[in-house]
Protein backbone atom coordinates (compact mmCIF):
# COMPACT_ATOMS: atom_id res chain seq x y z
CA UNK A 1 0.00 0.00 0.00
CA UNK A 2 3.22 2.22 -0.17
CA UNK A 3 4.39 4.89 -2.50
CA UNK A 4 6.89 3.75 -4.87
CA UNK A 5 8.95 6.80 -4.38
CA UNK A 6 9.01 5.99 -0.36
CA UNK A 7 10.03 2.51 -1.01
CA UNK A 8 12.49 2.96 -3.19
CA UNK A 9 13.94 5.48 -1.07
CA UNK A 10 13.44 3.54 1.90
CA UNK A 11 15.53 0.65 0.10
CA UNK A 12 18.47 2.55 -0.52
CA UNK A 13 18.49 3.87 2.97
CA UNK A 14 18.56 0.44 4.25
CA UNK A 15 21.60 -0.25 2.32
CA UNK A 16 23.39 2.35 4.61
CA UNK A 17 25.28 0.20 7.41
CA UNK A 18 23.15 -0.92 10.36
CA UNK A 19 20.39 0.47 8.69
CA UNK A 20 17.14 -1.93 8.47
CA UNK A 21 13.92 -1.40 7.01
CA UNK A 22 12.17 -0.09 10.07
CA UNK A 23 15.02 2.49 10.16
CA UNK A 24 14.95 3.26 6.67
CA UNK A 25 10.89 3.85 7.10
CA UNK A 26 11.83 5.99 10.37
CA UNK A 27 14.60 8.48 8.65
CA UNK A 28 12.18 8.92 5.53
CA UNK A 29 9.04 9.87 7.51
CA UNK A 30 11.16 12.34 10.06
CA UNK A 31 12.78 13.69 6.59
CA UNK A 32 9.26 13.98 5.49
CA UNK A 33 7.96 15.94 9.13
CA UNK A 34 11.56 18.30 8.86
CA UNK A 35 12.37 21.44 7.06
CA UNK A 36 12.15 20.41 3.15
CA UNK A 37 15.34 21.87 2.65
CA UNK A 38 17.24 19.20 5.03
CA UNK A 39 16.21 16.33 2.34
CA UNK A 40 16.97 18.63 -0.61
CA UNK A 41 20.58 20.14 0.96
CA UNK A 42 20.88 16.16 1.62
CA UNK A 43 19.80 15.43 -1.75
CA UNK A 44 21.87 17.00 -3.44
CA UNK A 45 25.30 16.72 -1.60
CA UNK A 46 25.02 13.21 -1.54
CA UNK A 47 24.39 13.08 -5.70
CA UNK A 48 27.95 14.88 -6.04
CA UNK A 49 29.65 12.73 -3.62
CA UNK A 50 31.59 10.95 -5.35
CA UNK A 51 32.60 13.90 -7.50
CA UNK A 52 33.38 15.78 -5.15
CA UNK A 53 35.42 13.24 -2.87
CA UNK A 54 37.47 10.88 -3.99
CA UNK A 55 40.60 8.56 -2.58
CA UNK A 56 44.14 10.58 -2.04
CA UNK A 57 45.94 9.67 -4.65
CA UNK A 58 49.18 9.40 -2.43
CA UNK A 59 47.94 7.44 0.97
CA UNK A 60 44.02 6.55 -0.21
CA UNK A 61 42.03 8.96 2.51
CA UNK A 62 39.19 10.74 1.47
CA UNK A 63 40.12 13.99 -0.24
CA UNK A 64 38.49 16.79 -1.68
CA UNK A 65 38.99 17.03 -5.62
CA UNK A 66 40.16 20.49 -7.02
CA UNK A 67 40.07 20.81 -10.43
CA UNK A 68 43.13 20.45 -12.21
CA UNK A 69 44.95 19.24 -9.06
CA UNK A 70 46.51 16.02 -7.85
CA UNK A 71 43.47 14.44 -5.28
CA UNK A 72 45.79 14.99 -2.18
CA UNK A 73 44.37 14.47 1.38
CA UNK A 74 44.72 16.67 4.45
CA UNK A 75 47.33 14.80 6.05
CA UNK A 76 49.14 14.40 2.47
CA UNK A 77 49.19 17.76 1.96
CA UNK A 78 50.61 19.14 5.29
CA UNK A 79 54.24 19.91 5.17
CA UNK A 80 55.09 19.67 9.06
CA UNK A 81 54.35 15.65 8.75
CA UNK A 82 56.83 13.66 8.85
CA UNK A 83 57.18 11.83 5.61
CA UNK A 84 59.54 9.12 6.47
CA UNK A 85 56.99 7.80 9.31
CA UNK A 86 54.09 5.84 8.04
CA UNK A 87 51.52 4.03 9.44
CA UNK A 88 49.90 1.44 7.89
CA UNK A 89 45.71 0.84 8.66
CA UNK A 90 43.10 -1.26 6.99
CA UNK A 91 40.21 1.28 6.45
CA UNK A 92 39.74 4.90 6.43
CA UNK A 93 37.87 4.81 9.27
CA UNK A 94 41.52 3.32 11.54
CA UNK A 95 43.03 6.12 9.56
CA UNK A 96 40.22 8.70 11.08
CA UNK A 97 40.61 6.99 15.19
CA UNK A 98 44.38 7.05 14.52
CA UNK A 99 44.42 11.24 13.62
CA UNK A 100 41.58 11.28 16.49
CA UNK A 101 45.21 10.41 19.02
CA UNK A 102 46.71 13.73 17.81
CA UNK A 103 50.07 11.88 18.50
CA UNK A 104 50.52 11.10 15.01
CA UNK A 105 53.15 13.15 13.31
CA UNK A 106 53.66 10.93 9.97
CA UNK A 107 51.34 10.28 7.23
CA UNK A 108 49.56 7.12 6.09
CA UNK A 109 48.69 4.00 4.09
CA UNK A 110 45.54 3.09 3.60
CA UNK A 111 45.50 -0.75 2.34
CA UNK A 112 41.49 -0.68 1.58
CA UNK A 113 41.26 -4.33 2.54
CA UNK A 114 42.70 -6.96 4.89
CA UNK A 115 44.38 -10.60 4.54
CA UNK A 116 41.22 -12.77 4.91
CA UNK A 117 41.46 -16.43 3.79
CA UNK A 118 37.84 -17.08 4.59
CA UNK A 119 36.25 -13.79 2.21
CA UNK A 120 39.15 -15.29 -0.84
CA UNK A 121 41.15 -11.67 0.19
CA UNK A 122 45.45 -13.28 -0.57
CA UNK A 123 48.41 -11.08 -0.56
CA UNK A 124 47.87 -10.43 -4.35
CA UNK A 125 45.11 -8.52 -3.92
CA UNK A 126 46.80 -5.98 -1.22
CA UNK A 127 48.22 -2.81 -3.07
CA UNK A 128 51.59 -3.91 -1.67
CA UNK A 129 53.85 -2.62 -5.33
CA UNK A 130 52.29 0.73 -4.49
CA UNK A 131 53.39 0.39 -0.52
CA UNK A 132 57.18 -0.67 -1.79
CA UNK A 133 57.32 2.24 -4.12
CA UNK A 134 55.76 4.92 -1.57
CA UNK A 135 58.53 3.82 1.07
CA UNK A 136 61.55 3.96 -1.53
CA UNK A 137 59.99 6.90 -2.90
CA UNK A 138 59.60 8.99 0.13
CA UNK A 139 62.83 7.54 2.28
CA UNK A 140 59.88 5.77 4.66
CA UNK A 141 62.59 4.79 7.82
CA UNK A 142 59.66 3.73 10.05
CA UNK A 143 56.18 1.97 10.13
CA UNK A 144 53.68 1.55 12.04
CA UNK A 145 51.17 -1.14 11.38
CA UNK A 146 47.68 0.18 12.85
CA UNK A 147 45.33 -2.82 11.03
CA UNK A 148 43.05 -4.18 13.77
CA UNK A 149 44.12 -7.03 16.75
CA UNK A 150 41.33 -9.62 14.95
CA UNK A 151 42.31 -12.66 12.99
CA UNK A 152 42.41 -10.84 9.17
CA UNK A 153 44.40 -7.97 11.12
CA UNK A 154 46.94 -10.19 12.55
CA UNK A 155 47.22 -11.86 9.24
CA UNK A 156 47.87 -8.46 7.62
CA UNK A 157 50.57 -7.45 9.98
CA UNK A 158 52.66 -10.81 9.93
CA UNK A 159 52.41 -10.15 5.88
CA UNK A 160 53.59 -6.90 6.26
CA UNK A 161 56.46 -7.75 8.14
CA UNK A 162 57.60 -10.79 6.00
CA UNK A 163 56.90 -8.36 2.79
CA UNK A 164 58.81 -5.58 3.98
CA UNK A 165 61.62 -7.50 5.79
CA UNK A 166 63.95 -6.84 2.82
CA UNK A 167 63.41 -2.93 3.46
CA UNK A 168 65.18 -2.56 5.99
CA UNK A 169 62.61 -0.30 7.68
CA UNK A 170 62.00 -0.30 11.60
CA UNK A 171 58.51 -1.92 11.63
CA UNK A 172 55.80 -1.62 14.72
CA UNK A 173 52.84 -2.98 15.86
CA UNK A 174 50.10 -0.89 17.82
CA UNK A 175 49.71 -2.76 21.74
CA UNK A 176 46.50 -4.59 22.18
CA UNK A 177 45.53 -4.92 25.66
CA UNK A 178 42.85 -4.56 28.02
CA UNK A 179 41.38 -0.73 26.84
CA UNK A 180 41.18 2.31 29.09
CA UNK A 181 38.90 2.42 31.91
CA UNK A 182 38.14 -1.66 30.88
CA UNK A 183 37.82 -4.13 34.15
CA UNK A 184 39.65 -7.17 34.58
CA UNK A 185 37.39 -8.92 35.48
CA UNK A 186 35.12 -8.56 31.73
CA UNK A 187 38.11 -8.58 29.45
CA UNK A 188 38.08 -11.75 26.99
CA UNK A 189 40.76 -14.47 27.52
CA UNK A 190 42.43 -13.40 24.26
CA UNK A 191 42.67 -9.44 25.32
CA UNK A 192 44.02 -10.45 28.80
CA UNK A 193 46.40 -12.96 27.53
CA UNK A 194 47.81 -9.96 24.71
CA UNK A 195 47.86 -7.71 27.72
CA UNK A 196 50.22 -10.21 29.58
CA UNK A 197 52.03 -10.70 26.76
CA UNK A 198 52.51 -7.16 25.86
CA UNK A 199 54.24 -6.18 29.52
CA UNK A 200 56.05 -3.63 29.40
CA UNK A 201 58.97 -2.36 32.32
CA UNK A 202 57.31 -0.19 34.53
CA UNK B 1 41.87 17.74 8.83
CA UNK B 2 38.65 16.47 7.33
CA UNK B 3 37.38 17.83 3.69
CA UNK B 4 34.52 20.57 4.07
CA UNK B 5 32.00 18.56 2.16
CA UNK B 6 32.30 15.50 4.31
CA UNK B 7 31.92 17.95 7.49
CA UNK B 8 29.01 18.99 5.66
CA UNK B 9 27.40 15.96 4.68
CA UNK B 10 27.97 14.55 7.95
CA UNK B 11 26.17 17.31 9.75
CA UNK B 12 23.04 16.66 7.42
CA UNK B 13 22.92 13.13 8.32
CA UNK B 14 23.43 13.33 11.63
CA UNK B 15 19.79 15.63 11.80
CA UNK B 16 18.43 11.86 11.09
CA UNK B 17 16.75 10.51 14.30
CA UNK B 18 19.02 8.51 16.47
CA UNK B 19 21.91 9.15 14.21
CA UNK B 20 24.65 10.65 15.70
CA UNK B 21 28.41 12.04 14.39
CA UNK B 22 30.00 8.88 14.66
CA UNK B 23 27.23 7.19 12.96
CA UNK B 24 26.53 9.86 10.40
CA UNK B 25 30.07 9.12 9.86
CA UNK B 26 30.30 5.92 9.08
CA UNK B 27 27.16 5.85 6.64
CA UNK B 28 29.35 8.86 4.71
CA UNK B 29 32.32 6.29 4.73
CA UNK B 30 30.12 3.49 3.47
CA UNK B 31 28.91 5.51 0.90
CA UNK B 32 32.31 6.65 -0.21
CA UNK B 33 33.68 2.90 -0.80
CA UNK B 34 30.28 1.35 -1.88
CA UNK B 35 29.19 1.96 -5.49
CA UNK B 36 28.85 5.80 -6.43
CA UNK B 37 25.30 4.67 -7.95
CA UNK B 38 23.77 4.16 -4.49
CA UNK B 39 25.22 8.09 -3.55
CA UNK B 40 23.65 9.37 -6.74
CA UNK B 41 19.96 7.42 -6.61
CA UNK B 42 19.89 8.40 -2.94
CA UNK B 43 20.69 12.06 -3.46
CA UNK B 44 18.27 12.56 -6.02
CA UNK B 45 15.69 10.70 -4.51
CA UNK B 46 15.71 13.03 -1.43
CA UNK B 47 16.50 16.22 -3.25
CA UNK B 48 13.10 15.59 -4.87
CA UNK B 49 10.95 14.26 -1.49
CA UNK B 50 9.06 16.89 -0.73
CA UNK B 51 8.12 17.78 -4.55
CA UNK B 52 6.78 13.98 -5.23
CA UNK B 53 5.70 12.92 -1.64
CA UNK B 54 3.10 15.05 0.67
CA UNK B 55 0.47 14.20 3.35
CA UNK B 56 -2.78 13.02 1.60
CA UNK B 57 -4.97 16.08 1.74
CA UNK B 58 -7.78 13.75 3.04
CA UNK B 59 -6.09 11.87 5.76
CA UNK B 60 -2.67 12.81 5.92
CA UNK B 61 -0.96 9.75 5.58
CA UNK B 62 1.90 9.73 2.98
CA UNK B 63 0.87 9.75 -0.45
CA UNK B 64 2.53 10.26 -3.72
CA UNK B 65 1.80 13.69 -5.91
CA UNK B 66 0.35 12.62 -9.11
CA UNK B 67 0.02 16.24 -11.68
CA UNK B 68 -3.10 17.51 -11.84
CA UNK B 69 -4.50 15.45 -9.13
CA UNK B 70 -5.63 15.79 -5.92
CA UNK B 71 -3.11 14.31 -3.40
CA UNK B 72 -4.38 11.10 -2.07
CA UNK B 73 -3.00 8.45 -0.19
CA UNK B 74 -3.12 4.57 -1.34
CA UNK B 75 -5.64 4.18 1.80
CA UNK B 76 -8.02 6.97 0.47
CA UNK B 77 -7.99 6.16 -2.97
CA UNK B 78 -9.00 2.21 -2.10
CA UNK B 79 -12.59 2.56 -2.79
CA UNK B 80 -12.68 -0.67 -0.95
CA UNK B 81 -12.37 0.71 2.32
CA UNK B 82 -15.73 1.49 4.79
CA UNK B 83 -15.16 5.62 4.72
CA UNK B 84 -17.70 5.43 7.54
CA UNK B 85 -15.16 3.38 9.85
CA UNK B 86 -12.49 6.00 11.60
CA UNK B 87 -8.71 5.77 12.87
CA UNK B 88 -7.77 8.50 14.17
CA UNK B 89 -3.73 8.66 14.85
CA UNK B 90 -1.31 10.45 16.17
CA UNK B 91 1.44 10.60 13.61
CA UNK B 92 2.01 8.60 10.42
CA UNK B 93 4.57 6.03 11.56
CA UNK B 94 1.15 5.37 13.89
CA UNK B 95 -0.63 4.66 10.57
CA UNK B 96 1.50 2.58 9.61
CA UNK B 97 1.74 0.36 12.72
CA UNK B 98 -1.88 -0.40 12.31
CA UNK B 99 -2.12 -0.48 8.65
CA UNK B 100 0.12 -3.58 8.94
CA UNK B 101 -2.16 -5.51 10.75
CA UNK B 102 -4.16 -5.79 7.98
CA UNK B 103 -6.93 -5.76 10.11
CA UNK B 104 -8.13 -2.45 9.43
CA UNK B 105 -10.65 -1.97 6.75
CA UNK B 106 -11.47 1.57 7.24
CA UNK B 107 -9.75 5.08 6.71
CA UNK B 108 -7.58 7.02 9.16
CA UNK B 109 -7.20 9.85 10.14
CA UNK B 110 -3.54 11.52 11.10
CA UNK B 111 -3.37 14.04 13.94
CA UNK B 112 0.08 15.34 13.37
CA UNK B 113 0.60 15.96 16.86
CA UNK B 114 -1.18 14.79 20.29
CA UNK B 115 -2.40 16.75 23.08
CA UNK B 116 0.98 17.96 25.21
CA UNK B 117 1.05 20.60 28.17
CA UNK B 118 4.85 20.26 28.63
CA UNK B 119 5.35 21.36 25.20
CA UNK B 120 2.65 23.69 25.00
CA UNK B 121 0.69 21.87 22.51
CA UNK B 122 -3.62 22.87 23.20
CA UNK B 123 -6.60 21.83 21.56
CA UNK B 124 -6.64 24.69 19.50
CA UNK B 125 -3.10 23.06 17.79
CA UNK B 126 -5.21 19.95 16.77
CA UNK B 127 -6.80 19.83 13.61
CA UNK B 128 -10.28 19.34 15.45
CA UNK B 129 -12.38 21.29 12.24
CA UNK B 130 -11.59 19.46 9.61
CA UNK B 131 -11.78 16.65 11.60
CA UNK B 132 -15.93 17.19 12.35
CA UNK B 133 -15.94 18.32 8.72
CA UNK B 134 -14.69 14.75 7.63
CA UNK B 135 -16.73 12.81 9.92
CA UNK B 136 -19.83 14.99 8.26
CA UNK B 137 -18.95 14.62 5.22
CA UNK B 138 -18.29 11.07 4.78
CA UNK B 139 -20.82 10.22 7.11
CA UNK B 140 -18.39 8.62 9.84
CA UNK B 141 -20.79 6.11 12.17
CA UNK B 142 -17.46 4.36 14.26
CA UNK B 143 -14.62 5.78 15.10
CA UNK B 144 -10.88 3.84 16.60
CA UNK B 145 -8.61 6.28 18.65
CA UNK B 146 -5.82 4.55 18.39
CA UNK B 147 -3.23 7.28 19.77
CA UNK B 148 -0.58 5.51 22.15
CA UNK B 149 -1.11 4.79 25.75
CA UNK B 150 1.42 7.38 27.16
CA UNK B 151 0.10 10.41 29.00
CA UNK B 152 -0.21 12.52 25.79
CA UNK B 153 -1.92 10.08 23.97
CA UNK B 154 -4.58 9.06 26.62
CA UNK B 155 -4.98 13.21 26.97
CA UNK B 156 -5.36 13.35 23.32
CA UNK B 157 -7.88 10.63 23.26
CA UNK B 158 -10.13 11.80 26.18
CA UNK B 159 -10.03 15.51 24.76
CA UNK B 160 -11.23 13.40 21.35
CA UNK B 161 -13.85 11.85 23.86
CA UNK B 162 -15.37 15.23 24.60
CA UNK B 163 -15.23 16.91 21.24
CA UNK B 164 -17.10 14.32 19.62
CA UNK B 165 -19.69 13.35 22.15
CA UNK B 166 -21.62 15.82 20.33
CA UNK B 167 -21.31 14.11 16.62
CA UNK B 168 -23.34 10.47 17.92
CA UNK B 169 -20.55 8.83 16.29
CA UNK B 170 -19.26 5.46 18.03
CA UNK B 171 -16.08 5.94 19.65
CA UNK B 172 -13.38 3.17 20.56
CA UNK B 173 -9.93 2.99 21.75
CA UNK B 174 -7.34 0.92 20.98
CA UNK B 175 -6.28 -1.62 24.37
CA UNK B 176 -3.69 -1.34 26.62
CA UNK B 177 -2.69 -4.27 28.58
CA UNK B 178 0.64 -6.54 28.52
CA UNK B 179 1.92 -7.12 24.79
CA UNK B 180 2.04 -10.69 22.58
CA UNK B 181 4.38 -13.37 24.19
CA UNK B 182 5.25 -10.84 27.26
CA UNK B 183 6.40 -12.17 30.73
CA UNK B 184 3.70 -10.51 33.40
CA UNK B 185 6.42 -10.56 35.89
CA UNK B 186 7.90 -7.97 33.68
CA UNK B 187 5.14 -5.99 33.26
CA UNK B 188 5.37 -2.42 34.71
CA UNK B 189 2.45 -1.85 37.24
CA UNK B 190 0.66 0.89 35.07
CA UNK B 191 0.44 -1.91 32.34
CA UNK B 192 -0.45 -4.64 34.43
CA UNK B 193 -2.85 -2.37 35.68
CA UNK B 194 -4.47 -1.65 32.45
CA UNK B 195 -4.63 -5.33 31.53
CA UNK B 196 -6.50 -6.23 34.34
CA UNK B 197 -8.97 -3.14 34.03
CA UNK B 198 -9.51 -3.61 30.53
CA UNK B 199 -10.27 -7.78 31.21
CA UNK B 200 -12.63 -9.48 28.65
CA UNK B 201 -14.83 -12.22 29.57
CA UNK B 202 -13.58 -15.87 28.27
Amino acid sequence: MQSPKIRKITALLARLPGVGEKTAQRYVLHLLTADPAVSKDLGAELATLHEEVRPCEQCGNIADVVPNERVLCPVCKDNKRDARLLCIVGRVHDLLAVERTGAMRGRYFVLGKLLSPLEGIGPEDLPLPRLRKRIADESVTEIIVATPPSVDGEATALLLKRELASTGVSLTRIASGVPHGGDLEYADPITMGRALAGRQSL
